[in-house]
C-alpha cells in the first residue's frame, strides 16, 4: 500500500491512500483520520486499508483525485519520537580520513543513532530554513521507516516484522554548528533542523526485491540546483533497520509512528556522487587538501527521489527551495 | 494555578485543575480535555482557568474531589519535544574531577543541551524501570519548564516570557551505557530511560520568590530506599531556563508543550548530598579512589520533592519502586 497526508487543520494531517501508479489518492476517514491513527491501531485498519486499496487500483473509487491536486505534508507530518542512524560506514570513514578523527570504536557492532525531534516534520515542497548563512546547510539523502509499537527488548526479528512503511526523507544539518555538539558527548541539538519527507510512503511489500534484509536498496538521486549530485544506493547500508531498531528497543519500548532513519546514503563507490555536501567537500579535502564545494546558500534547491528499476519515483520527489530564516 | 493529569484512556491524560493547598482537585473539559490543548490555546484559556482555579480556592465547586482520589499521571503525560539541560556546573566539575575527563570546552557559555524522548513519561508512581541489572540504573532530581510555542531566533526574554509552567522530574539514567554513547558524540539512547515527573505542574507565579531569573530556588529532597540522600538547591544553575531556551530556539521554533529540563541539580556544598548516584559515586572516587555507593537495584525505592519554607511539598512526591524488566 502507498500512504500520503494532506495538509490540513490538524498538524498530523490528513490520511490519503495512494494509488500503486501514484496517479490518484482518497482519503479514508472511516478507516482512519491520519496514519498515526492507523498505525495505532494496525492490525484493525490494515485489512480495511488493503480492501480499500485494491478498489483504488481497480478504479471503483470515483471520489478519488488526481495526487497532484493535494497539498501534501509528509506522509507522518510529526512524531512522538524521530531516531536517525548513521548506518552508512563509507560516510563515517570519509569524514574521518578527510578531518583526521579518531574512528568511532565499535562503529560497525553498534548502530550509532541519535534522538532528533520529531514535533515539526517538513512537507516535501517546504523551504529549507536556513538560521543563518553561517550554519554550513547542508541536505542529507536518507530512507528511514515508520513503525508499529515494540516492547522494551525487542529482538531483531521483532523489529523487522514491526516495519509497516518505508519512507524517503532529508536530515538538514547545520555543519558550523555539529563539531561543539559532538565533543561535548551530548549530540546535535542546534546542529539540526526539520527533516523533511518525500510525499509517498509505502508498505514493504511494495518494494519488491528493492526491499532485501530491512534494507533499501534503490538509488537516491539528488539534485543539487539542478545539477546531479549524486545516485548513492541504499544496499550499502551496514545494518538493516531491523538492527538499528533492537539496539533502541535494549532500554526502551517504542510507540506506534515512530520513525527511524538510516543515515545519510553513502556508497564506497565514487563515481555514484553523494547524498550531503559534507562528503564531497571530505572527498575534496582528502584529494585537494581544501573543500571546494560551499555549503548551500539562499535560494538554491534540492530535489531528492528514488527510482526503480522502471525509472518510477517510487516515493515522490523531495523538492526544497533554501531559504533564509528572517529574524 | 496548578495543574495534574488524570491517567485516562488518553495517552495525553485528563487535565485537572488543583487547588492552591493541593487538596482537592476537578476536570475542566469546557475549558480542555489535557495540558496539550490548554497550552495550545494559552491565550483563551489562561482567564477561563484562572476564573476556575479561584472559584476552585475558594470552595465553591462542589464537583470537586480530593487529589488523592485521582490516578494521577505525569502532569504532562507524554510531549513532542524533550529537551534536557545540564545546567549545574558542580556536576561536570565532579565527573571530570572523578573520570580524568576534559573539561566540556565552553561549557559556562554555551548550555549543555540532549534531545530526549517525550513520547512516553512516566507517573510519579509508576516503575523506575531497569532493563537489567547491569545498566547502571541511576535517579536525577531536575527540575524542568513546560514551555509555550517560540519562533525560531527567540531572544532570552521571549523563551522567560513563554514559561508557562514549572515541574519537578526524575531523569532516568543508565550509567553504564552512558560513556560509550557520548564517545560517539551522537548523545544519549540506550543510556536514558522513561523520565518521571512530579504530579502537579504549577505557573511560575506559584512560586513567589523561589522563582528568580529563571532559576528555582527550592531544594530537592531525595531519598533512596527511605534514608537521606540530598537535598541540593536550584538557586545554582548557571543558565537561566530562558538562556537553554534561546539556545535551542537559535536553529528550531519550539511547539506549545515542549518540555525543558535543568540536569540533575547539583550544589558546591558537599552538606547538602546530591541529586543523583553518580555524583556520591564521583566524590568516593576522588576521595577513596573507588566508588562505594552501588547504582539502583531491583526492589528499591526513590522519593523526590521539593519543599518551600514553610516544609510543603510544592509539585507532591515522585514515588518510584526499582523494578527489574522482565523479558
Amino acid at each position: 500500500m502507498k500512504f500520503a497526508s494532506e495538509k490540513s487543520s490538524s498538524a498530523d494531517g490528513r490520511l490519503l491512500l495512494v494509488a500503486k501508479d501514484m496517479s490518484r489518492a482518497i482519503a479514508v476517514p472511516d478507516i482512519a483520520d491520519t496514519l498515526q491513527q492507523a498505525l495505532n491501531n494496525w492490525a484493525e485498519a490494515e485489512p480495511l486499508l488493503q480492501a480499500r486499496y485494491a478498489a483504488l487500483n481497480d478504479g471503483q473509487l470515483s471520489d478519488a483525485q488526481p495526487l497532484s491536486s493535494f497539498n501534501l505534508d509528509a506522509p507522518m507530518p510529526r512524531s512522538w519520537q524521530w531516531l536517525d542512524g548513521s548506518c552508512f560506514l563509507n560516510h563515517g570513514h570519509l569524514m574521518q580520513k578527510a578531518f583526521h578523527l579518531d574512528p568511532i570504536e565499535d562503529a560497525d557492532k553498534y548502530p550509532l543513532v541519535y534522538q532528533g525531534a520529531g514535533d515539526n516534520f517538513s512537507a516535501p515542497t517546504d523551504p529549507l530554513v536556513m538560521p543563518n548563512a553561517e550554519v554550513g546547510a547542508d541536505f542529507e539523502g536518507e530512507f528511514g521507516v515508520i513503525i508499529d509499537k515494540l516492547p522494551m527488548g525487542a529482538t531483531a526479528q521483532q523489529a523487522y516484522d514491526a516495519i509497516r512503511l518505508v519512507v524517503l526523507l532529508n536530515d538538514i544539518s547545520y555543519r558550523a554548528l555539529a563539531p561543539r555538539e559532538m565533543k561535548t558527548g551530548f549530540g546535535f541539538v542546534q546542529a539540526k533542523g526539520a527533516t523533511a519527507f518525500a510525499p509517498v510512503a509505502v508498505t514493504p511489500d511494495e518494494l519488491g526485491d528493492a526491499w532485501h534484509n530491512g534494507r533499501v536498496q534503490l538509488p537516491v538521486h539528488i539534485e543539487r540546483s539542478g545539477e546531479w549530485f549524486g545516485n548513492p544506493n541504499g544496499a550499502e547500508m551496514h545494518f538493516g533497520f531491523q538492527d538499528v531498531i533492537a539496539h533502541v528497543t535494549q532500554t526502551r519500548a517504542l510507540n506506534a509512528g515512530t520513525v527511524v532513519g538510516s543515515g545519510t546514503v553513502s556508497n564506497a563507490d565514487p563515481t555514484v556522487g553523494q547524498a550531503c555536501i559534507a562528503e564531497i567537500r571530505a572527498k575534496e579535502l582528502i584529494k585537494h587538501g581544501a573543500p571546494q564545494t560551499p555549503f548551500l546558500s539562499d535560494g538554491e534547491t534540492v530535489v531528492m527521489q528514488a527510482l526503480d528499476n522502471a525509472g518510477n519515483s517510487v516515493f515522490g520527489a523531495i523538492s526544497q527551495t533554501v531559504t533564509l530564516e528572517v529574524q
